[in-house]
């Protein structure tokens, strides 16, 4: 969010879509990432105040829209099975933030542009 | 909506805010132009399936984060009133239009670039 004239400020979002459907969004990808570094779905999903339930849809959603999974499952097990990042969820991960980098850059620029044209 | 490999594409929203609320974005546009093309904030709700309630309580919104109104409201008359966009609404329909121009140049872009770096 940048400041342009008084306090009005441009802002955006950016995501990817498969045939029409988000593939891979801000929260998606912090998902991701929670996962990574605690090993479950259900540790990531309560690490985010987000219900288990609608972690699994989002894990779902990734796996069933990309060529290969982003998220690979083992059940049972002591700790009750664990998640991890497949080198295809490192690699939307990767891109993802690129992208998001490079809206924060656009959303800068935008904000000068404007700012020339309309104060 | 850009092609990436496959039938991946990159997708994005820009906005503009007033101190975190949101001030005009697509939709708001979109209203602000009916609303210029019928002369009444009643006609263009319906235009767009919108309820009147729901395109007045934007036209409120708008005005009351702009510095000047963007729709100026005239109650009674025989037409039972009737709404203009003022000098400002024009501004701030340009200024948008301008910024989802450019963000669809970005996406173009990052749709490129991004194709290269993970294909």
């Amino acid at each position: 969010m940048k400041k342009t004239k008084d306090n009005y400020s441009i802002n955006g979002r950016v995501w990817i879509e498969k045939d029409g459907d988000t593939y891979i969004g801000y929260g998606r990808v912090v998902l991701l990432e929670r996962i990574k570094k605690y090993g479950s779905i259900s540790m990531a999903a309560r690490s985010m105040d987000m219900s288990y339930r609608r972690a699994w849809e989002l894990v779902e959603s990734m796996n069933r829209l990309s060529e290969k999974k982003l998220v690979e499952t083992r059940t049972g097990g002591r700790s009750g099975g664990g998640a991890i990042i497949t080198d295809e969820g490192e690699r939307a991960i990767k891109l993802f933030w690129s992208l998001y980098d490079d809206l924060k850059i656009f959303l800068k620029e935008e904000d000068k542009k404007q700012l020339e044209i309309f104060s």
